[in-house]
This record gives C-alpha cells, structure tokens and sequence, in this order.
C-alpha cells in the first residue's frame, strides 16, 4: 500500500510540476535566466515590428540611455540623438519587411548579447526597386531600470556581392 | 621632529607606490580590470597584425573553441573549421593593410565584448585595385584556459555606397 500512496504522491507531483511550468521544474537560477533570455527575444521581436513598420519612436524607447548604432555605409551613431537621426534616415530611404532569426542569447549580469540574422525585401523608396535583404546582426544589451535595451548594434549584409536589385 | 619622520614616510610611501605602479596606486579591483582590459586590447593588436600579414594560423590562435565569424557578403561561419576556410578565403581574394581603433572593452565576469573599427587600404588581388577599407566591428570575447579569445565577431563597411575604388 505505501508503495502504492508514494507512486500517487509521485504523479501528483509530476503533475503539479507541468501545471506550474518551469517554476517547479527546473532550479531557480535557470528560470531566471529563461526569463531574462526571454525579455531580450521580446526586445528583439518589439525592433523587428518597429523596423518593419518605419517606426523611429517605437525603435528608440527599445534603446538605452548611451547607445551607438552602426549603420553600414556610415559612421557608428554615438548617444540617442543620432541614433534617432540615423533611423529617421533609415526610414526614408527604405522600407523593409524582414524577419530575425534569433540563435544565441548570452547574459552575464547586467549586459548581454545576441546573435542573430535578418532576412526579407526591402523596397529602395526612391525608385520603388525591391531587393532581397539579409544580414548578420549583433546586439549588446544592458539592463537599465530593471528593463533589458539596446546598448551597441552592429548588422551587416550576408548579400554576395555584385547580387543583382529585382525591379518589383 | 616627527613632523619631519612622518614627512620622509609619506615622500617613501608616494615614491614606492609610483615605483610600482598602479597595484599600489588604485584598489585591486580596479587593477585586475585594467589589466583584463590590456589583455584583451593585446588580442585586438595581435588580430590586426595576422590580418595584416594574411595569416590564418595566428588569426586562429586567437579564436576560442567554438567560435563564429560573420564575413560581410556571407553567412555565418560557425566552427573553427568554417572560420578557418572564410579566413583562407579571404587572404586569397584581398591584402589588407588597416589599422584598428579600440573605443570601448567591457568585461563581465568570464566575458567581454569590445567596439573597435578599422581603416586602411585594400588591394583586390585578382586585379591589383586598390580600395579604401573602413569598418565597425563589435568583438564578443570569451575567456578560456585563463585566455581571452574571440568568440563572435561581426564588421560592417563604412564605406558610403556608390564609393568609386581606384586603381594603385
């Protein structure tokens, strides 16, 4: 019979682990970290929406206090107000429809980062020509008021080069 | 008299600590992270070298165990097999000859990352042109056997498009 209540106690407790989720599954500290990755795929997810839809204000309150972003083709855009600038530019230039692929997330107390890839259309506004969009992106993240933002961003195209703009 | 006694001392204390440098001079802490800094500003230099000089044998002893090099115009290379390769790759079609700027080391426990970029000439070798070479590069480093080594590295142009090479 003891058997029997300790195999019951047994599935109980199984079960009662699943319904709660990883809280009961799995030590604290590696929840924690589960949780913190997960806050960064969301500010990831939250940069893709406000990229694909030309949205600067929705990009910038993703970004810490001091960021720099490292445009390609230009300069690395140092503190918020040319960050802002360089987005706004962005913007008006392209329009973009693309997809991160999100492979690694590293935290190591306050800072992290991730690697990811991005790929989709972007349609050059100016002449309305759409060309295939891929790149490599690596983002360093810190922890400003308990929130996870974009410190440092640096992207760069995966197109071979001499790769041939499709008109649309 | 002891005016004059504590007077020698102090002109001793200040003599020794200027003598042997910053251990003396600032708290541990803050000496054992300049001195993580240096280290890791070394791989930087020992990187620009062995670019320099296209030499993949050093450019790998400065890479972890599992390593990723995102070349722009590629995908991802993961591994120390396919970094070596894209590295070979790339000596066989370029000669550098750039000069790297360290802006920011950052270090976190048994990682650091580090913004740098890069300037210099680029002769093509299939045809001998010479192009002006400019980038950002963000460095993930990983420390490994009491190492640091590159664990992710990412650069990108800053060279404006449309930009007309020329010939040497």
């Amino acid at each position: 019979m003891k058997k029997i209540v300790n195999l019951k106690k047994l599935i109980l407790l199984a079960t009662t682990a699943v319904l709660m989720g990883p809280s009961l599954a799995m030590p604290k500290s590696q929840f924690e970290s589960q949780s913190e990755s997960h806050s960064i795929e969301q500010v990831i997810n939250r940069y893709e929406i406000a990229l694909n839809a030309s949205d600067t204000q929705s990009v910038m309150e993703l970004y810490g206090k001091k960021p720099v972003f490292m445009p390609q083709h230009s300069a690395a855009q140092v503190g918020r107000t040319a960050v802002k600038k360089a987005y706004e530019s962005v913007f008006t230039t392209i329009d973009l429809n693309i997809k991160f692929t999100i492979y690694e997330i590293e935290i190591q107390g306050n800072k992290a980062w991730a690697r990811t890839s991005s790929a989709g259309k972007t349609i050059i506004l100016a002449d309305g020509v759409k060309i295939n969009e891929g790149n490599n992106e690596l983002f360093i993240f810190k922890k400003e008021n308990s929130q996870w933002k974009i410190h440092r961003y640096l992207f760069s195209t995966t197109t071979p080069l001499n790769h041939n703009a499709t008109k649309s």
